[in-house]
Formats: structure tokens, C-alpha cells, sequence
């Protein structure tokens, strides 16, 4: 541990491998992994030279595995006190009788169904059982069981709330609230009856704030007891005022003081990654000096109030700790007024002296097996090896106390999020990703969904050319496709003569439009950038109403297309300053990129804002002139688009809009001699015929056409038999059945290696049934209505199907009466079933076993289309193998395979999936571009002025 | 000029501008050029100021253009004493009664035409005749008159050999000095009998040969006289060996001792760049000191032999001069032995000293008119500001003599030509061009007509499949187009069933070859780059019997090959390590680049190496596996190419030879469904067939194919009033005839702006008369013959509708009778007759006058095609629109259109000449891969192990 400590390079693999390894099968599965993970430069030569024996010697698998198992569950037996209730029990009175109370804690937070949550309430209730009876034959020990406001129970454990309720998260938190006081409430009542104290741990951020309010309708149904207890991590930036909050409420709502453990917080990196990664404020300080100062101050609170609550401080860190006990001591407060907790087999030297010092020492014991306690147990490597936590800098630094121990230096000033500004042209900086909606934060959730309730409807959409809009004789009603009855827009229909027009316009257009500094054509789109950004809930409003997108993932679509944005003005910036050639004296060459012409963008209604923006602003800020035919089904979000760029700078002749039917307007595009290149993103079959048309030159035509499409996928995921389940089956969910599947990269193919099919299949179909489905203006539904009646009856029909010639694992039918709802479907078919091979763009998941993971690539692989693939396993060669062989434009490993983000997963497909280079990445829009190389002879009269 | 000299952002544009002035055609016209050259920011600010002016005053032009005219020719007549023989007298008999000698020369020194030439040989003979009768007339001056070995004649001429014969170059040097001795007949005949000195100038590297074989002519054809002169170029790395030589020859031949100009040299500039872009060893020294060490090194010798020759000292520097003239004394020559020479205008005070010193002082004075003087007035001027000229650093250092009059310090050592060594692919280095044979020295040209003479023929070219070679029952014989009675081999003709199974055998290889690491694939290529290397004589014959290539293009086609070979090689490395992704804590990504599958290449005859094997290299390299189609013209070539591959390390299975008719194997290659790209060059029916069929995807296909397709072109070049018309004419029958314009890239329409119509067509006209039309295993042919009989009878056909219905210019007709040859053809036609909108592909190229630029442009552009362009233009304004504006991939300004380099010119069309990326530029590989983009979450257990 010490070496890992020293060696970045190889505290990242091991803790993988501690990770991997109680999903291994068997020995031989041992060794491949600690292999996979170890056998790098980085590793003590100790490790390879192991590695190597193995290889060569007879039986030398099962020597290592064993060898490397043994390390594991030495490792884990010294942080885990055992495996079921009667063996927590005998080490609970071995510590009670050494002078330690307890807390006890049930391995296996992670819970996907209601069975897991039912399972876990019963594991609590039962060690509760346990426990309480073992106590009653322990000795007395008045320390331990009073403190100056009243007696305290004997047996006190330690309850996630997430293990309670798979649902209790920020968007389900009302229905993850219920499900877990249902759970709770024997419990509770056991706790009341037979004296035990019920402690709400901390988790995460996301459910930090339903925790709390799952302890104030605990503390609301039982102000009389049992004694409770939570968590405030003083790495919070917001823990001091929670803390507030909470003592007030104990102060006012609850007959028994609620206990309240200071801790500094356990999940550091992944709060401060997650915060990172979307571009939000981190609600972790920055700095661990910070952390350290507003413990100080938090402690200062609960002594101050002690009485109001029962105040426990958790650390290891002697500073912190001795911070708090001096001033309890300041304020008068006896010592067993206040409460040390420490962690089992963590520091325990520190332990007995707290002890010693006559302080009430509750430790911290968790419980249960070790494949649940994996997380637990990398949280508390994490905290022995990071470089400034106490312990080791301790170890470090040795006895130089007056460093250990010198007062935190902190202004606890909360880090703030990245700013977000309008991009200037002349100096755009770096691309980086528009943040989301911190919708895990209940005001940007309340605030978003009066948004929607907001959005203005009933309007008229025209076609637009060279400025000049109007309507047409017929139109199409766009509608709600959750609440059919409610009309967004109408829309006019073009003719196919307006598609000539159209064209002809925009060739009229294109010469001024293309001679333009390719610097005001991106500045036209950081302007639609920054209009977007502030037209942001309009749209997000917008894309619910119409195109049935639940609110978060049209939050999302918004970032994406200020995304698109963003990214292309930059690489039409980079673009404008040439490819690189080489130049010799006499000789200036320059490789140029120029536009090719009129484009024709059709587009689809999955993605109605982000992919017509991505193909327009692309076509646009390299030159080209666009005649825009949005999907039939969302005009208005495409017209509120249209409107915005033209806003922004467009000029009216280069950019025409042209909502109407496909099949009208369609093949005149497609085959105009004056269209030049077609971007079109939506199904196969069309998109081929258009591959087909567009190769054909026609007569005045000046160029071969180049066309750019997106089409379709049956996007598989493959789960390897060591993938960890925990985070497979949440991906899967959010894969194959967010937005009703209605994604080109959603996964409607689960390939699953047969040893773990039985049990993933058990806890997909558990984790299917907690899916809520319903209208998308509710941030808790995650299946909304299918787009219209059409995809509806498509859906139904292979639903049919299903129900004859497959086994339906799970069929939801519990799907609003109003709306072309669908309910979710789970089944299982062989490979080339039609529900295994047809694209069939709704919530239908087809399961396939697999009988290896070369069987189970040969299955994924076994399809013309090359969209997405997903890949769970934690196996480094077998991950090294998915990335290289999945037969896909977009390889998501160990995630869901939905949501590419610009610049950081380049989209699209290859196969029939796709012919283009990836939206979003650095090559697209090279496709909108001719290359020309223009060469001066520099030299004149033997005199080239160089050199 | 001294604020020039020091600024050199000013130097360049402002020789630029003296350089086009003569050319200007009116006052306005003058100041755009002013404008255009001299309206930037290095400008004094009184030229800026002056322009403005100009722009608002009524007349500011006319003043401004007058004021520059004037400031140009005071420059001039500084340097020129006059315009005619008669001035020329005059000027000269006042030096002479100054006490000053000279030396005549007759500026206008390009000739392209036999016209130009007999031109300038009547001028200088006309010349000679009225200075010889002039001198009768001046005073004796007995130091000017003799010298120890006799006597010297009043008049004295120096004359540029290149000016006396338009083929006075390396390939053509006999023609050359055949011509020049025609003509310098009547002026030596005269010199002999009224007494004059006739002295061969020295010029550019490439006719110093030749000049002095010129000058061994003169003297074995007039040992006796008249008294012969010539010069050597001390900058000259092997000038002390020509100088030794000569005085050898001189000693041996002459009874009037030859006299020697010892020069430093005027074109170093010209000469190193040269060098340098052709990866040549330069023929000049490196350093000033090494040019001044061996100059006084030359001296030495010079006075040593004195007798044996006339010695002459040329320079300005102090320190040479009187190294010389030190020399001469220490060696015990009276002073009357040797001359100094210095040149009008250049530094007077030196003139006066030298004369009043006692030494014969001879004076180099250029007669002529400003428009060919120019080349001479800006050689001057470069060394007047040249940053190490003595006179430049007499200025700059004052009076430090002891500076200047250091002895120079040099090893004589020459520069080196840049190794050329195999690439490791380790560790490739950047790309460097491939050094084309240094053609411009006799003994390479002797070697490579050795080797094209020894090229072995009549071998048997066979289908090879998976490694298996056979023949087919039905051959084809592949002959000599220049001597059709030659068969070169005998070529197996595949079957369509050949095709098919081809494609299946590179299906069946194409995973094993994806899967090798790229620097495998990398290896291989570098391989066959160095194998090529050493082949190099061997294509080049093969190229010169099978494909009637001239034998300069066919060696720089081996040197385009290597090119492709080695720039993709690294392209594949780059491409290796993705595309730019962004990372954010918590997850992996990276954009890989993958092959598509099986590559067919359909490759063309007329760059029957260079251009298969960039498409072959570009597929392989990339990790497709590939099914060559080489033209039926040329298998012989192909098969060699061939089986380079094989041996550099392409598997069997990876490369399939498969020689035939294309009508017969073309559309199963384009229609099979397991071909995954085409890449094609050729003509554009057939291209744009390929496109059709291609887009149709077929049962069994499980992608979309890629067509790379390069086709045709009907390529203008634009010719603007101010071009400089000695540049154009010889870069437009290069662009237009070599090859017998068998080229996609070849030049077949001129258009030119009316006014310098009538002068471009007279002297192009000469031009063409000029071109040597034979067998190309001669290198002084450029045009050889056309590549089959169908080939010829298109020509002709296309010749007698010009002789119909056009102006026929020129048409040669003197071709060999053995061969598909057709005489070159130089027309006037509307710019919308089949002759100016067909592609011809043959020696006839179409002339269009045009009313001014826009005009031109809009005649260039008038063509579905966008291929090269070319245009010459000497102002800046119209050079940054023409290489805007010109619709083609590839725009040539002020040079050739042809012989686009790899790296430097990345080469391909638009419009309907070429879908795809380029050849030979950054982006071309990406065509041949799909790109596949993978993300990785890297957090497990919310442990991520970044930041």
C-alpha cells in the first residue's frame, strides 16, 4: 500500500484490479486481470516477476489468484467486521466490552430495484433483530449508553437512503421518499420499541437534499423516537447553513436530540470530476484547507447548540478532532456531551487513546460481503493514499506536529462555475462544452418546468425564401404527442416548385455569402450561440411540447446546439487558415478550403434542434448556402431556429426554410443540378435513395454531389462477466429506453455473456418496472410518447410480435391514455429475429446471450448497421478488444451509449449507418469544403526575396 | 535605396514593382502596381502618403505614375549608357578618351523564338559594325591598345550564348551550338577583319556548359583570331577546374591568347534556390568568404599562366582586387598584363583609381532598352543591397578597412546535396521531397539514356491473385507508342470471374492486414520507397518505352512515386494517433481512424507509376487491402510496380494484379458488393459512371462505397497585360506540349487579356517551332508521341475541325513517321467551340483573347470542369484574385501548370474533374478510413485516478 501511495501509476490500476476482482469466476479470471491491470512498467518488479511465475509454472494461476484474492480479503477483513448480523454481533460486544460503541453499517448501497431496496430493508431489520437482542447481555457501560441529555441506545446503525429506494434521486425524489418510508417504517417501529438509534448516512450530492428530507418526514412521523441521526460533510460548501437548518428543525420538531456526525466527506474526487466535467460549480471546496476550516466552524455550531442536537465528530485527523473536543470543553459542555466516531480498522491507534481520554468512541462498522463492499472499501484505500489527507501526511511527515496540526488557512470562499460568455470572433479561445441544467438543484429543476408550462403555442409556421414568408393553402397541424389535443403549430407546406426556388435563391446567394472573411461567419454563429443560450428555455419548453422529449434531455439538446455552435465557428476559423504544405525558396504554395455551393439540410425530429443547428451552422460558416427542410413532425422548434440565425446575422437569401412533406420536397432537392451537397440525418432506407439520386449528374450540373448522412443503427451492448452490474444495468436503462429509444444511438440490443445473463436479465427487469413513464414536462419521466401514430403502430407491431415468437421479460403497460405512449418492453430473442436485426426506434430492448465474449462481438457485429456499441466488462484486455473490434462509429465502454457530446465523442456511423466523417469532431467540416492548392512562383528575374 | 537596403520587407515588393513598370500600360495603370506592391505597412511613409495623394487628387495618378517612372529611369540610365549603337558610340568614346576601355553588351537576353535570336545576333553585329567604325575615329591609347603578348583591338562586346539560340540548354545543347554558330558567324568573320574582341558572358548554371562548349567550337572553327574572351565564375564551386581547362585549351588552341574574366558571379541567388528546391547540391560556394578564398585562389592561377591567357580581374571588392593585382606584381608581371574590369555605374570612384594607378581599366556597359534590361537593372540592384556585397558593407562598416580587407577564411570545401537515405519508420524524420536526376549535367543525362537503352522488354505481365500468378489464354501485347514495332511485354487479360474472385481474396485478407500496427503497414511503404530508389533507372526506361514519356518527366515521376510512398507512410503514422478529442475528468476519449475494407484501384496510363502507386500506397498504408486495375496501356509498368510492393512486404493476399480490359473487369470491381471504396483516375465519362453505380448499394453490402475519383480537365491559363512574357511563353508550352499534353494537369486553353494578344501568339508561335518532337529517349524531345493509335486519330480529328473552323497558328507537322505521333497545334478559337470546351488530350492548345481580367476570369471559370488553372499577372492585386477566383484545385501563378510536387502541391480537382481530398496533401488518407470514436469512463466506484 505504501509503494502504491508513492506511485500514481500504479494506485490507479490496483485499485481497479481490488475493484475487478471479486467479479472474477475463477483463477484463471484472476490471474487475466491482475495481469490486465498490473503487469505495466509502473508495477513493483515484485508483481511482474509474480505475474511471469504464474505464466510458466504449473498451477501457477490458481498460486497467484490465490495470492492476490488473500492480499484482497486481508485488505477487507481489516475495514469489514463480517459477513452477517451474528457475526457483526460477536464483534460488536468485543468492541463494547474494549469501551466502544458502534454504528453499524450494511454493506451494499447500491440498489436497482424495489427487490434490491426490499432486500436491503429486510438485511437492516433483521441485524436490527440481531442486534438489540444480543445487547441486552452486554455489560453496562454508562459512558457509552448516556449523555447528558438522556440515555442512548445501545445498538445504533447506519441506513443509505438510496439503499432504501432506487428512486431516490433528484428528478424521482417524491417517489423515492415514499418508497423508502415505506421501507423504513419497521424499522423505525423495532428501533422505538427495542431502543436503537436510526443514522442516515450521506452520499452523494445528487441525493443529499432528498436525504434530508427523508429525515425530516422520518423525524415529522416519529418526533417521539426512535433516537435518529444523520451526516453533514464539512466538505460541502453549503454544510455550515444545512447544519443550521438541521439543529433548528431537531430544536423544534424532535423530543430526542437528533444526532448529528461531522464529517469531513468521502467523495471528494468523484463530486469534484463530476462538477468538472459538467462545467457546474463544484458543491465541494476546492482546497482540503478549506475543508478542514469549516469543520472547525460547523464543530463551533454543534457545540454551541449542543442540547438542540447530539453532536458527534467523525475524523481522523488529530487537528480537526482536538479543534472540536477543545471546544466543546471552551463551552463548558461535560465530555460526554460530545461523541468521537471513527472508522473500523482505520487508524486505530487513535482509537484507544480517544477511549482513554474518556471520550464516548463510536466506531464505524460496516458489514456484509465483499462484492457490495467494493465501493466502501476503495473509499477507504482512497482516503489512506490521497496526498493530503491526514493519515498520509502523518505517515509522511512523521512527527512534525506543529505542520499536522497548524490551523487550516481558508477565506471559505465556495469555488465558482466556469463563466459562460458571449464568444468573441477575434479571439474565440478554446472550444469548451456549454453546461447543462444543474438539474439535480430543485430551483433549476421548478424552474424549468414552469418553463414548459410556459411555452407558447398555436403558432403559424411559413416558408421563408430569400426572406419572403408565407403560407401555403394546405397545412400541417404539429401537435403534442403527449397530450394529442393540444395543437403547437401549424405548419405551411412547401411545393416542390418553392424547392426550386428555394434553390435557385440560394445559388443567387452563395457567391456574396461565400466571398464573405470567413471570421463574420463565425461570428453569424457565436451570436446564434449566445441566442440560444438565452432563448434557452423557450426551446428546452419547446422540445417537450413537440417533440415529446422529457425536460432534461431537452435541456441537454440546447447545449449541444449552442455546442455546434460554438465548435464550428472555431474550426471555420482554423479551417480559413489552410491545410499544410510544404514550401521550398522561390515557391509559396497555400492549401485553401473553399465552399462548394448551394446545401440542401434535411433533418430529423429526434433531435430537432441540435441536428438541423449542427447541419446548417456547419454548412453556413464554411460558405455554403442552405436550403433547410426540418422533420414534419417539429416545424416549430425548426422555424424558432430559423428565426434565431437569421437573427443572428444570416442573410435572408442564404438560408431558406422550407417545412413540408418529405416526399414532396425531397427528391427536388436531392436531385436539383444546383444543389452541391445534401446533410441529412434520419432513416436508412431514405437515406440511401438519396445516395442513389445524388450520384447521378443531370444535365447543368457542375459538380459531383457530396452528401453527408446519418442513418439508422441497432446498437448493441455488450456485458462481459465481469462487468460491474451496479453500473451496467442504470447505462442499459438510460441506453435503450431514455426518450422511448427514439435515438439513432440508442441501444436496442443487449448481448450479454451467458454465466451473468440470468442475473442481469432479474435486475434489468427490476430496474425496467421503476422507469416512470408518462408526459416528458415532468423531470421524473423518462419515457415519454412515442413521435406519432405511425412510430406508434410500428412499436405495437413488434411489441405483437414479441408477445409471439419471444420471451417477454418485461412488457410495461402502464402508459397515459392520452399520447402515442408505448410502454417499455425487455425480451429475449434469438440473434437474427427480426427484433434482434430491425431498427425499430422505440423502448424495445432485445436480450441475446452470448456464449463468450468472442460470441458475443460476433453477435454485436453481426449487423450492416455501424452506429453505437456499448461495452461493460472490467477486464483491460477485453475492454482494449471492444474498443478496437465493435463494429461502430461510437464505442461507449462501461456507459451508456446515448448523449455524444461535441468535441468530446465526434458522432456518427459507418457500415450503413452512415457516410460522412463524425458531427461534432475535427474533420466534418471538411466536407462542406473544396480543397485548393494555389502555388506562386515567387521568383522574379532570379530574385525570390526568401532566404 | 539605402532605406530599402534596410528594410527588406520593402526591398521585395519594390524590386517587384520595378520589375513589372515596364510592362505597365498607362499612368493608372502604374499606380495600381505601385499600390498593389508598395501600399503596406514596411512602406516609408512618404510612398504611402504619395499614393494617397495620388487617389485624391485630380491627376494624382499621372503624377505619381510619372514620378515613378522617372525614379526608375534615373536608376536605369545609371546603369545603361544608352539605347542604341549610335548612343552606344558616344558613350563609349568619351570613356575611351577618359581613358577607360569597355566591353559592349546588348541587354535582352531572353530569347524564346529563332526570331528573338536572329534579332539580337543582327543587333550585336550591327552594333560591332558601327563601333568598329567609330573607333577609327578615336585616339590611340597605347595602354588601352596592347598588352605583353600583343596587341588589342578598340572594340570589345560580350555576349550572352543563350541569346544567340533559344535551345542553348542542357537537353538540347547540340541544337544549341549549332544554332549559335550559324548565327555567330557574320559577327566573328567581322571581328576578325576590323578587329574586335568577342567575348562569351557567363550566365545561369545550367548553360555554363554548353558556353564553354560554345566557346571550343568558336575556337577550333578560328584558331587565328578574332580575339575570343569568356569568364569564370568564382562563386563557382568547380570553377578553378573550368579554369584550369580553359587555360589548358587556350594554350594549346589559340594563337591569340584567350582572356579570361575572373568574376565572382551574379546569380548566387537564383542559383542556391534552385539548388535547394530541387535538393541538389548547389553549384556555388555556400559562404561570401568561401566565394572571395577561391576567387583569389583562381587569381593565382590566372597570373601564373598569364600568357597562356589575357588575365581580367571583374569585382567591385577592394580586397580582390588587390589580391589580383598583388598577385600579378609578386609574380614579376608588368601591369600592362593583366585588366581590371569593373561596370558602368557601379561605384565610379573605383573606376577613376584603377585608371590612375596605370592598370587598363575596362568598363562592362550595357546598351539597350529599359523592358529587356530588366533582369539586368535588378541584378544590380540585388548587389547594391545585398546584406555581405563589399559595396553594401563598404557602406554600412565607413572606413574600417581592416574589416573589410581581411583575408577571407574558407576550407573550400563544397556544399553537399542533402542525404537521401532509406526512412526508418521508427523514427521517419519530416517528409523531404524525393530529389529529381540532376538532368542539367551532361554525365546524368548520359546515364539515364544508357538505361533507357537497356530497358529490358517482351516479359510476360500476368493476373496474380493470393499470391498466384498465371497467364489467361487471350494476352495483350503492350508496345512502344513511338515505335509501335517494339512489343514491351505481353499483359494476361482478366476475366470479370478474376474480378470477382480478387475482390473475395482481398475480403478474406482484409482483417489480418487491418490489424497490423500501423508503423508495420508504415515499414512497407518505406520499403518500397527505397526500392523504388534503386529501380530508379529501370521505371524510368520502362516509363520512356511504354508510355512515350520524355525522359526528364519519366525520372521525376520515379521521384513523384517515392514521394507518394513516403509522404503517406508518415500521414499513416499521424493518422495513427487520432484525431484531437477533448477529455474531461472521469472519461477516455479517442478518435481512431480505422480501414473500410477492400480498396479497387483503377488506375490510368499517362502517370503509369507515380499515380497507381499513390493510390495503392495511400489504400495500403491504411490498412485496406487492394484489387489494382493498371490501364491496359501500361501493364508492364504496373506489374514492375507490382511486384515491388510484393517484395517490400505486401502480403499476396493484401494486393491482387489484375491486368485487363476495363469494360471487362471495371463494373464488377464498381458493382461488388464487398468493395468499400474505389479509387479511380481517368477519364470523366468513366468517372462519373463509377460514381453512379457505385452509389447503389447492392445485396450483401454492408456499407457505403467512397468513390475517389479523378477525371478531367479542359485547364485555361489566363495571360494579364503586365505579364512578363519571357516567363509566360516558356511556361505555357510546358504547360500546354510536354507530354505531348497528355496530361490531366495540361494546359489547353489560353486565354489572354487583348492587348498583348497579337505579341504572346507571335512569340508562342516561335516558341513552339522550337519544340523538339522525336522518340523521348532523346532528352531534347518534349513532345513524343501520343499513347495509341485512338489516341492519335482523336488528335487529328480534333486538328482538322481547327484547320475547319479555327485559326491554326501553328501546326507541326514535322513527327517521326514510326509512332502515333501528332504535330503540336496552336489555335485561335471562340471560347465555345469544341476546341476551347473539349478535353482533347493532345498537343493543341486553344488561344481565346479576352477584353480584360474579368473577362478572362470569366472565360477561364466557363467550364464544368476545375482541374489547374494558371495565370500570369505581375500585379499583386490581380495575382491575390486569380488564385481566389480561379475555379480549379490547383491554381499556378507566374509558372507552368503542370508537375504538381507531393507536400508542396497537393493535387486534384472539383466541379466535375475529381471528387475527393487531394493527392498528396494533409488530408488525403482520411478518404480511406473510417473514423470511430471511443469513450471510455474511466470512473469506477467514483475513483478516477486523474486530477
Amino acid at each position: 500500500m505504501a509503494w502504491a501511495v508513492a506511485r500514481p501509476g500504479f494506485k490507479v490500476p490496483l485499485f481497479r484490479f481490488i475493484d475487478a476482482l471479486p467479479a472474477c469466476r475463477d483463477a484463471a479470471d484472476v490471474l487475466d486481470h491482475l495481469d490486465g491491470y498490473l503487469d505495466t512498467p509502473a508495477s513493483p518488479w515484485l508483481v511482474r516477476a509474480g505475474l511471469h511465475v504464474a505464466d510458466a509454472m504449473p498451477g501457477g494461476a490458481r498460486v497467484a489468484s490465490a495470492v492476490a484474492r488473500g492480499g484482497v480479503r486481508r485488505m477487507a477483513t481489516r475495514f469489514i467486521a463480517g459477513q452477517s448480523a451474528e457475526e457483526a454481533a460477536t464483534a460488536l460486544e468485543a468492541l463494547w466490552r474494549d469501551g466502544f460503541a458502534a454504528t453499524v453499517d450494511l454493506l451494499g448501497e447500491k440498489t436497482l430495484t424495489a427487490a434490491d431496496a426490499d432486500h436491503y430493508a429486510c438485511r437492516v431489520a433483521a441485524t436490527l433483530a440481531v442486534l438489540t437482542a444480543a445487547a441486552t447481555s452486554w455489560p453496562e457501560d454508562r459512558r457509552l449508553q448516556a449523555d447528558p441529555w438522556g440515555p442512548l441506545p445501545q445498538v445504533h446503525v447506519s441506513i443509505k437512503a438510496t439503499a432504501l429506494a432506487p428512486l431516490l434521486a433528484p428528478a424521482t425524489e417524491r417517489q423515492g421518499i415514499d418508497e423508502a418510508m415505506a421501507r423504513l417504517a419497521p424499522i423505525l417501529d423495532h428501533a422505538r420499541t427495542e431502543g436503537a438509534t436510526v443514522h442516515l448516512d450521506s452520499e452523494h450530492d445528487e441525493v443529499k437534499d432528498a436525504t434530508f428530507a427523508l429525515l425530516r418526514e422520518i423525524g415529522a412521523a416519529y418526533p417521539d423516537g426512535p433516537q435518529l441521526g444523520c451526516v453533514v460533510q464539512a466538505y460541502r460548501t453549503d454544510s455550515y447553513d444545512d447544519l443550521r437548518a438541521l439543529v433548528d428543525w431537531s430544536a423544534r420538531t424532535l423530543r430526542r436530540p437528533l444526532q448529528i456526525r461531522l464529517v469531513k466527506g468521502a467523495y471528494w474526487d468523484a463530486e469534484t470530476i463530476t462538477a468538472r466535467a459538467h462545467r457546474w460549480a463544484p458543491p465541494v471546496w476546492a482546497e482540503k484547507a478549506d475543508s478542514d476550516a469549516n469543520y472547525e466552524r460547523c464543530a463551533r455550531l454543534l457545540v454551541e447548540r449542543a442540547g438542540d442536537v447530539r453532536p458527534a465528530f467523525a475524523s481522523h485527523n488529530l487537528r480537526s478532532l482536538a479543534y472540536a473536543l477543545t471546544a466543546a470543553r471552551r463551552a463548558g459542555l461535560p465530555d460526554d456531551a460530545v461523541e468521537c466516531q471513527v472508522l473500523y480498522g482505520m487508524a486505530t491507534p487513535l482509537h484507544g487513546a480517544l477511549r482513554d481520554l474518556g471520550y464516548r468512541t463510536r466506531i464505524y462498522v460496516p458489514i456484509g460481503e465483499l462484492v457490495p463492499g467494493m465501493a466502501y472499501l476503495v473509499r477507504r484505500l482512497l482516503e489512506n493514499t490521497s496526498n493530503d489527507s491526514f493519515v498520509r501526511m502523518h505517515s509522511s511527515h512523521g512527527g512534525a506536529l506543529d505542520i499536522l496540526l497548524a490551523p487550516p488557512e481558508s477565506d471559505l470562499e465556495p469555488p465558482a462555475a466556469p463563466a459562460v460568455a458571449a464568444t468573441d470572433p477575434d479571439d474565440p479561445g478554446p472550444f469548451v462544452n456549454e453546461p447543462d441544467a444543474e438539474l439535480r438543484r430543485a430551483g433549476v429543476r421548478r424552474h424549468l418546468v414552469d418553463a414548459v408550462a410556459a411555452t407558447a403555442t398555436g403558432f403559424a409556421v411559413p416558408v421563408r425564401i430569400g426572406g419572403d414568408e408565407r403560407s401555403t393553402g394546405e397545412t400541417l397541424p404539429s401537435v403534442d404527442p403527449g397530450r394529442t389535443a393540444v395543437e403547437v403549430c401549424r405548419s405551411a407546406l412547401a411545393t416542390p416548385a418553392d424547392a426550386a426556388m428555394a434553390v435557385n435563391v440560394a445559388h443567387g446567394a452563395f457567391a456574396d455569402w461565400a466571398a464573405r472573411p470567413p471570421r463574420q461567419r463565425a461570428a453569424i454563429v457565436f451570436r446564434a450561440a449566445a441566442a440560444l443560450r438565452q432563448a434557452r428555455d423557450q426551446f428546452v419548453g419547446l422540445m417537450v411540447v413537440e417533440a415529446g422529449k422529457p425536460i432534461g434531455e431537452a435541456d441537454a439538446e440546447v447545449s449541444e446546439a449552442i455546442d455546434f455552435c460554438e465548435y464550428y465557428g472555431r474550426e471555420a476559423l482554423r479551417l480559413a487558415e489552410g491545410g499544410a504544405v510544404i514550401d521550398v525558396p522561390g515557391e509559396a504554395n497555400h492549401l485553401r478550403y473553399q465552399p462548394r455551393g448551394v446545401a440542401a439540410v434535411i433533418a430529423p425530429w429526434n433531435f430537432p434542434l441540435a441536428i438541423p443547428m449542427g447541419m446548417v451552422a456547419a454548412q453556413l460558416v464554411t460558405g455554403n448556402t442552405v436550403v433547410f427542410k426540418p422533420a414534419e413532425q417539429t416545424p416549430g422548434i425548426a422555424w424558432r431556429m430559423a428565426q434565431l440565425l437569421y437573427d443572428a446575422g444570416v442573410p435572408d437569401a442564404a438560408l431558406a426554410f422550407l417545412p413540408g412533406i418529405g416526399e414532396d420536397v425531397g427528391p427536388v432537392l436531392v436531385e436539383h443540378p444546383l444543389v452541391a451537397s445534401i446533410s441529412f440525418t434520419g432513416s436508412k432506407a431514405v437515406g440511401l435513395d438519396i445516395i442513389e439520386r445524388a450520384a447521378v449528374v443531370r444535365p447543368g450540373q457542375r459538380h459531383v454531389k457530396r452528401v453527408v448522412a446519418e442513418m439508422g443503427g441497432k446498437n448493441p451492448i455488450v456485458v462481459d462477466t465481469d462487468a460491474d452490474l451496479d453500473e451496467a444495468i442504470p447505462a442499459i436503462v438510460q441506453s435503450a429506453f431514455s426518450y422511448a429509444g427514439q435515438k439513432c444511438s440508442a441501444a436496442s440490443r443487449l448481448i450479454v455473456v451467458r454465466p451473468i445473463f440470468e442475473e442481469l436479465m432479474d435486475r434489468l427487469a427490476g430496474a425496467l418496472d421503476l422507469v416512470v413513464i408518462g408526459h416528458p414536462s415532468d423531470p421524473a419521466v423518462k419515457v415519454g410518447p412515442l413521435i406519432d401514430a405511425d412510430a406508434q403502430r410500428r412499436v405495437e407491431r413488434y411489441q405483437a410480435l414479441a408477445h409471439r415468437e419471444a420471451d417477454v421479460v418485461v412488457h410495461r403497460k402502464d402508459v397515459p391514455g392520452d399520447g402515442w405512449y408505448a410502454g417499455p418492453m425487455l425480451c429475449v430473442a434469438p440473434a437474427d429475429h427480426p427484433l434482434a436485426t430491425d431498427e425499430i426506434f422505440g423502448p424495445l430492448l432485445t436480450a441475446v446471450p452470448a456464449d463468450d465474449l468472442d460470441h458475443a462481438i460476433a453477435l454485436a457485429n453481426a449487423t450492416d448497421y455501424a452506429l453505437t456499441a456499448g461495452a461493460f466488462s472490467r477486464s483491460p484486455a477485453a475492454i482494449e478488444r471492444l474498443g478496437m473490434e465493435l463494429r461502430a462509429g461510437n464505442v461507449y465502454i462501461n456507459r451508456h451509449t446515448v448523449g455524444a457530446v461535441v468535441g468530446r465523442q465526434p458522432f456518427g456511423g459507418y457500415g450503413l449507418s452512415g457516410v460522412g466523417s463524425k458531427a461534432g469532431g475535427p474533420d466534418y467540416l471538411h466536407q462542406f469544403v473544396d480543397p485548393r492548392a494555389v502555388t506562386e512562383n515567387t521568383m522574379r528575374q532570379g530574385f525570390a526575396g526568401e532566404g
